[in-house]
């Protein structure tokens, strides 16, 4: 936890709060933090600042907080992930998150097994839960919008064109010899396979849809890490 | 599994492997290959070609086996981790070997958790394991050498520079306003911190044996995901 991430619902004052829970616990055990420690808060969806300890109690703390700068600039990515598999979601959930991603889509496609779809990590409760962790990670209050789309054909032809539309349209597909390229920086929108990749068909479908393939060289990365990976050479 | 990885101890001719057990059973239910099926395969630490499947048994199946070309050429990366805690040790370890990673020293460091140390992931046999998915996953046969070195002031002071020596040298570290190069391209050797970062006498240390510290910005990544945003920066 490099930001303590509050909510409006955790202020008892304009510029005091009280926190208990998890945020407490982390606070306690392992920032080993102390009655006048300062931290970096945000609030979520809003500003960043500082928090002041001013007070533990046996199972929360009051802090008092300012609020005065702006979080960091959002990633200019849209970022469409074919479901992974529940356990590498909540990862990669928190780890783009972290990196700045503020639009989510997932979506279904071929080699999406279909007992994904039904994980409790897709209700959005979790789903945010993990991002909140991203953020907090990241040092950033943004909540990203994340979209789940059961109909890949549909969801290609008639909204990723819409959602593509001024930006670079990458899909990130390890059978193609066209290199991803690098240092694009500007407005981006990536679709990324399932394990095993997409099958041709959908990756005619994307490239209809104005998705151009390209691979990131003979090795083939885990969704989890090439994903990463594809932010990091698209935005260095 | 992107490669089938084969050891010498599989070959029961010259030109034919029994496989069975963990890489026997992927066949059947994952990739679901019936006989004839052409799979990439490679010999550990040697040449990379193709198996055809010429027979399944109850418990095991057949190939007959061509090794024709070379592994992709290794990342020229010595890659320096603190001691991650051992799960996420197990991912990294797979990831950076996926990604071509063949040097990796394990070291300690203040924030790292003694725990760590007494883990049984720690084994070399272990370490390999996990290793050998990234090798099935990345489509290489090259095996990493893994150090383990318990002493972080005596490691980074002797044995550091000459490890270093001829290469660029960098310390991921996130309090720094020196953003971390990219498209280097040349022989790095990359030294990550702890989940918390170094400590300022290590950051010196470092500094000493001519390793300068960059970061990746305003946003604080965990070491997992920073590793693979590192790799994908320094070599794109």
């Amino acid at each position: 936890m490099n930001l303590l991430l509050l909510e409006k619902k955790d202020f008892i004052t304009p510029d005091r709060v009280l926190i208990s829970g998890r945020r407490f616990e982390h606070i306690q055990k392992v920032l080993k933090a102390e009655p006048g420690t300062l931290l970096s808060c945000g609030l979520l969806n809003n500003k960043m600042g500082t928090a002041r300890i001013t007070r533990f109690y046996a199972d929360s703390l009051e802090l008092a907080v300012t609020l005065d700068m702006d979080p960091p600039d959002p990633l200019p990515l849209t970022l469409v992930l074919a479901l992974p598999r529940p356990k590498m979601l909540k990862r990669i959930m928190e780890s783009v998150t972290g990196l700045g991603v503020k639009q989510i889509y997932l979506v279904n496609s071929w080699r999406v097994e279909k007992s994904f779809w039904k994980s409790p990590v897709l209700e959005m409760e979790n789903l945010e839960k993990y991002c909140r962790l991203g953020l907090e990670q990241g040092k950033d209050t943004l909540m990203p919008r994340i979209y789940q789309k059961r109909y890949f054909t549909k969801f290609v032809k008639e909204e990723l064109p819409i959602i593509g539309h001024g930006t670079l349209c990458i899909t990130a597909h390890p059978k193609t010899s066209n290199i991803c390229p690098t240092s694009v920086n500007k407005k981006t929108t990536l679709v990324v396979g399932p394990e095993g990749g997409f099958i041709d068909l959908e990756v005619t479908t994307l490239e209809e849809a104005g998705f151009k393939p390209f691979s990131l060289g003979e090795r083939i990365l885990k969704v989890e890490t090439a994903t990463t990976y594809l932010i990091a050479r698209l935005f260095s």
